[in-house]
């Protein structure tokens, strides 16, 4: 097990201990009844006192994450007997527990195929409006005139029809680059991932959005970077505090969603755009531009793309296609400019050698043939019912004490309750009642805020998605009302 | 330009730089007509003396790959005119030429599309060969039942049918596992990657073959390890040599490519297979057993895995089908044990978040219904006729001076020539005859060795290799007499 410190940071070294193996736990890294190592091993192993491991478990204990039996150690949350079947169980995988990573946490990654019934959780876009029979019929197609591309390489960079109507695509909405200048790739996950392991390594400084998207999170925090952060406010990040942090720190790679950002859903006004840009070619910074939804806009078209006004190819913009088109096929691009550009295109090599040619010829006539204007069109309709539902819901049956921001566009609603609730408990509650939401410390880089969650309207059917905000209206009530008669209790 | 310098190697400083400079320029990353840093830049940069950088360009200069421009400064090889257009274009983004990166050579990446006629590079398999008809209607029948493939995501460990389908496929030839602790990659490519991004940080050491294959020094060297090398024999790599350096440097993980060794076809002896295995448990490190192409052999089946011998989880075999079944969907697998494998497919998710679900459902009926077993059957037949009209053609046409191994499976011959020849060099005056090989040195690690090349014989059909291992000994006649005529003269 790794345990990533930071010696630089505000927060405490056993802080950083405790919510680096709460996120193993979280995980699945750490089953229940493993073992952890002794305080004397990891003190050695992390250099940190003996008091600031102590500090870390106890810590642990208190929380229920862990259990210490005497003589015998501390091992993550189980029954006694767990343990001691666990314990004979990976015996003989004990020494790969003293090999190092290099990894982050993930905990939120296994829910896409979680058992309950209605998932709040992920930001994905319910099949029954996604043009599955169209894309199939068009993949006959493709197939029988063609079947050698079964059994082809695709380019590195990506197939350059499908490069052609992406461009054509994403100028629609004022992202302008050229079909030279795009690359494609498995997701806008991969596009992060390439940039990050092309530009940063250790101790690089990359800011990013306070709350933001989980998965940029655990691709920074994985090579190494010391990630800043700056909070959001209605109009995206907080430009004059990202200011002070570059004159200060220098960062290399600026992270943000500046439309329909995830999970806040704020939209940033033009004018930071520009700021944001100014700043980043002053201090010769790489702003990464991830954009997974900005044609889902439900009032008016958002403000036009930072990689809009780049003319010096400080911006790598990166679009994803699994949301609103075929998640199955996992397509994503990057619009970059110069040897950035190419440098990715190498680093796009190594990862895989391209993705695969059948994902990318199959959305292709789809693309080409502007179907996937309309279906976009068709979305924000759709799409708007499903969040009016939600608010509509919020509004009628949310205790008084809890607030969310309406989103103008995108799948989410982010939803603040009092600051004494931990919505990772709540989630334990959500679960038993068939119910799943993202909680808002999963968004949050450093220092983490835990009364905040997540709520994805997109996937759920509209009879689902009433259910499933009933319920969760209730459990806020029980939480909070319980806390009440606690504190009016004359006991206590 | 990032150049990495390892001050512990044994290579002098001012090589390293003149090789990096050198992987840059060939991979395009360092396009004709750009401007290197000044010898006072560099030297700032790096952290070394003005003499080392200068011995470097001097040496660049002497092989050709840049030109100085008295008072103006060094530029990547190119005529004056393009020097200065060149200037005029890029200046723009002269800011990115200061933005480190940490990206290792990628070269050869783009030979898959290159224009030539004749392909002897790359390890890829006939089109006419691959299944392609049947795969169409398979994926037509699939996606008729089911068109919502399109429309989810898949697990991150990959469809579970066909981890299992997979998991039969591998018992055939000896590579134990259980479906559970198989994960699907985007190609085998990503395997070797996600074990290095994982486990494998910065100064880590990683024992590698040489030679071996380009990608996976690739992947390596871009998470900063210091790379020691093995030498290969014909029963594999060098398990005496390997220990010695065990013992020194305790490594953290150990590639091997035991099966039909990728470049020089070398089939490790089951011996040494114990043996490796063994030392990866006495010193508790991670072998990546990279299997691209067991099933392809010609006189009788090669060892069992190490995998199939290994208790304890220090294995993580990694094998891709993109080469013998369907390029075009990029699908491998790896298949790992105990926390190992789920650190594995916590890193899976931060790359991707899961492979596409369309490709691996389009392969699945094929695998499952062992048709794989037979396809490999007609592999066999096919690559064995190719495999032995190469080498009937060296034996006839190639000069005494030119040595090569048989390979006994897999799909290339690795050849020799006489020290003095650079195959770099030799692969420019193959280009203008229309014919592409891979130069031997892209398979070193650290000391390169110039005078190997590798000839793929699975791509070409008969009448084309044939043209092309004519063309190439012609190619290798020439150079050799011109050396000797050079030598015997008087006036030199």
């Amino acid at each position: 097990m790794h345990i990533e410190i930071q010696r630089k940071a505000e927060i405490p070294l056993s802080k950083q201990i405790y919510l680096s193996i709460v996120d193993h736990i979280r995980s699945g890294l750490l089953q229940e009844g493993v073992q952890l190592p002794s305080v004397r091993e990891l003190s050695k192993q992390l250099e940190v006192s003996l008091v600031t491991v102590v500090k870390a478990y106890t810590k642990l204990e208190q929380e229920n994450f862990v259990t210490s039996i005497q003589g015998k150690g501390t091992f993550v949350k189980a029954n006694r007997k767990e343990i001691v079947d666990r314990q004979k169980e990976v015996h003989s995988y004990n020494w790969q527990l003293s090999v190092q990573d290099y990894l982050p946490r993930s905990q939120f990654a296994q829910f896409h195929h979680a058992p309950e019934k209605i998932h709040l959780s992920s930001s994905m876009i319910d099949p029954g409006l996604l043009p599955n029979r169209y894309l199939e019929r068009e993949i006959y197609q493709m197939l029988s005139e063609n079947p050698r591309i079964l059994s082809q390489y695709g380019e590195i960079q990506g197939d350059e029809q499908l490069r052609n109507a992406m461009y054509e695509y994403v100028k629609e909405f004022e992202a302008p680059t050229t079909p030279e200048n795009i690359l494609v790739t498995s997701g806008s996950q991969q596009g992060i991932d390439l940039v990050a392991r092309t530009f940063v390594g250790p101790g690089d400084v990359v800011v990013m959005e306070a709350p933001t998207y989980p998965g940029a999170i655990d691709v920074f925090r994985g090579r190494g970077a010391t990630i800043l952060t700056v909070p959001v406010d209605q109009d995206g990040m907080r430009v004059d505090i990202l200011q002070n942090l570059c004159d200060k720190y220098k960062p290399k790679v600026i992270y943000t969603i500046p439309t329909f950002h995830n999970p806040t859903g704020a939209v940033m006004t033009f004018k930071r755009r520009k700021q944001i840009l100014n700043l980043a070619q002053s201090i010769q910074s790489i702003i990464i531009e991830d954009d997974p939804w900005s044609e889902i806009y439900f009032d008016k078209k958002p403000p036009a793309s930072i990689k809009s006004m780049d003319q010096y190819g400080h911006v790598v913009y990166v679009k994803g296609l699994s949301k609103t088109l075929a998640p199955g096929c996992r397509i994503g691009i990057l619009a970059a400019s110069g040897s950035i550009f190419k440098r990715l295109c190498a680093a796009k090599a190594n990862t895989d050698l391209g993705s695969p040619l059948l994902t990318q010829k199959s959305i292709l006539p789809f693309i080409k043939s502007k179907k996937m204007i309309d279906h976009t069109k068709k979305l924000r309709t759709a799409l708007k019912i499903r969040r009016d539902l939600v608010l509509e819901l919020l509004s009628k049956h949310a205790p008084f004490e809890v607030s969310w921001i309406i989103p103008k566009g995108g799948l989410n609603v982010w939803i603040s309750l009092p600051s004494w609730i931990d919505t990772n408990h709540l989630l334990l509650e959500a679960k038993k009642q068939q119910l799943t939401f993202l909680p808002g410390s999963a968004c949050y880089p450093v220092e983490l805020e835990n009364h905040h969650l997540r709520l994805s309207y997109s996937y759920m059917s509209e009879q689902l998605l009433h259910e499933g905000v009933t319920t969760l209206c209730s459990i806020f009530h029980s939480v909070i009302s319980s806390k009440k008669q606690h504190d009016n209790s004359p006991f206590f």
